[in-house]
């Protein structure tokens, strides 16, 4: 299978706070954003694989800044590494103050795709080809938190 | 009041297109799709002027193809031509198959908003500054469709 | 195929607007409000031609007033001309002021839709009958309207 | 204070039943029915007293025939009775082929509405104006129907 | 048919008040808890016949108490008698206040179902096994409801 | 200040899975649950604090299991473990085959989130009480989690 570069997947979703989007205290809805996230998280997964995806798991999502209603926000995700079967996406939240352009880093997840055919069976994805040094860095630290992910499900045994 | 470029304020929306978003005919509905081109036209108008922004309104709107469920769409929009208070934005709409990466052209539309102080009146905004002969190109014919529009005014007086 | 009167495809929506509706100013946010003259506009062009149907354009909507919230939005549409496979359709929009009773002119736009066939290909619709002065300068003023797209489009090349 | 007639508040409202509104049966979901209902009952109360008003009780909401995708919904209010702060307010639904134009009787529903004031507190609305055998017919209908109500409340004491 | 008891279907359902619910007086609106009452009442009806499931009627809904925006709304949902073909569902609302911990009684409200089968048609559905004095209290009231709703539709006659 | 037990704040919220809800691929589309997971841990990390929360981090949320439309869905939160600020919040998610009644694990998600005061600012949370060997050994474990969160944060410096 032909590999695709990081930059033929990257995407840029822009969006609004509505007050229709706000939580109680006058910011964001967490759960609105994690909407938007996998939402977009799943165009770059598509787009790296031409394939239909679905989500596997969110790691490590961290919400640094609250963001304010009328803000402009601006999400980025791109692919940090792709195994046989499944993709780590990153995804970048900066909110945007629109009367002043001031902006803040406000989220940044992690989040695995994996591919599926028709049957619904995990499929395989093109491989990541990397082309510069920041992206060779991120693809190892994307490993590495893999295989943190492991060690850590050794603490949450998924049997319940 | 200083200018703006054209490049200081164009931006990026992508969205999805999910079962919840499509009419009867299983494609895009066109209320949904205006939806968001008035939600970026926006966006754009408050880059370039920093000001609370309001539609004044939206001139040949085209839906030139139908955009089916689960493409992405790729919504861009930039300013031609910023009046005193006014300001024209134009907003192009691609859609993408998620499975073949083969993009259509969708809809064109051209928005005219308003800069309003904190009483709701009209304001102020900076004057655009173009740079290519391809923005010069779209200033002039923004002008032009301004002047059809005063004169196409003509033929729906306001009255009713 | 049997003409319609205007009369029998006019139609009238009610609606009240909500904070979930407004927009950071705290007036009925435009895309909302497209959202519903869409929608009416097609009731009316499917009650007309009783077929599927595609907008196709919107030409000179115009927001003349902002609808404060918890205003009551009274929406009506008629046909003013229908072409071979096309329909005009005008839309205009009221606000009521539910504590006082006043009315205040809100928006009018002017909607093209296509009738379509069960292959997506555009079809035949009945043609209009017009019963009173009135409709007949409505018509009139919409085959204006028409001409004044057709040399408005020359203004703006499709391609892109 | 002065009275108002029957006509003076009738409401109607259309709406389409998109994708977004169907239930897993492939028909308008009720509690979106609910919602319409409840939406355009307040409008008609709000129209008679032009005070802010609330939902006090829905009686004898009945689904007659189920709503098909594409329907077109006719939904008709006026009010029937004007206690003393108090009004009932009857809701008819008609669904309506698109395709054919064939009606269906769908849901009736009687709704009480109490005004309120500013402070929450409920207050007085103007006396209703019957003109005609029919508005004073349901004016006596509603008023059994509010005895039938209170002796019906001995049957469900509301402690609980 | 095998019997199944009140408690094999008892559902509850949490949820919170966001700007999004609000109606114009600050407290949840009307039409979206009815939205999440017909959409509790059909999952309690669902789990009691394992048949899909529609909404007949609803009766005797009372609002008690206004929901105010960030309460935490906790709506239960039983069991109170199965006919042949139909349910009584009892729905009860408590709002609580997130800060203190307070309930309030807010809304109760009875709503019939019916199972249908793949058809459209009404089928058969398991017989209540009632346990306790309470269940069969409820169960005596739900049947002397069912008559005082037949007696009451005397007064409506359904012919419009 | 006094502190609360597990059960003081252990929360079920029961959703059905309608169209509106699901992906392209006919199941639960992941944003949607995401948005119910979050509200549901936020309702129990304000149930145990009395205080207004945010949510700061997601760790480790797993979809083992895709849920399909008409499925209902349960999802039931308690408390890990609370430190002087921020509280562990675990969600569970089954899904429910309507017609069967059989039941499938689908998601399970680590929400943290920290208590705010009026100003924004973080403030104390009550301790928690674990009686229970189960309740002891998921608050071990949540503290394990919180160790591994910040070992993990060292392979994802925050500035970018």
């Amino acid at each position: 299978m032909k590999g695709r570069k990081v930059s033929d997947s990257r995407t840029i979703m822009t969006q609004t706070v509505f007050p229709n989007d706000v939580n109680n205290h006058g910011t964001l809805y967490g759960g609105r954003l994690l909407y938007w996230i996998d939402a977009l998280g799943g165009i770059v997964a598509e787009r790296h694989c031409r394939k239909t995806v679905v989500t596997a798991s969110i790691d490590s999502l961290n919400f640094l800044n609250p963001i304010r209603q009328r803000d402009i926000v601006i999400i980025e995700a791109w692919i940090n590494y792709a195994g046989r079967t499944s993709m780590e996406i990153e995804v970048r939240v900066t909110s945007e103050n629109p009367m002043t352009g001031e902006k803040t880093k406000t989220c940044r997840a992690f989040l695995t795709y994996v591919a599926i055919d028709e049957d619904g069976k995990s499929c395989e994805v093109p491989p990541l080809i990397v082309e510069t040094d920041e992206e060779r860095k991120r693809m190892e630290l994307a490993k590495q938190r893999r295989e943190v992910r492991l060690r850590d499900l050794r603490l949450r045994p998924l049997e319940w």
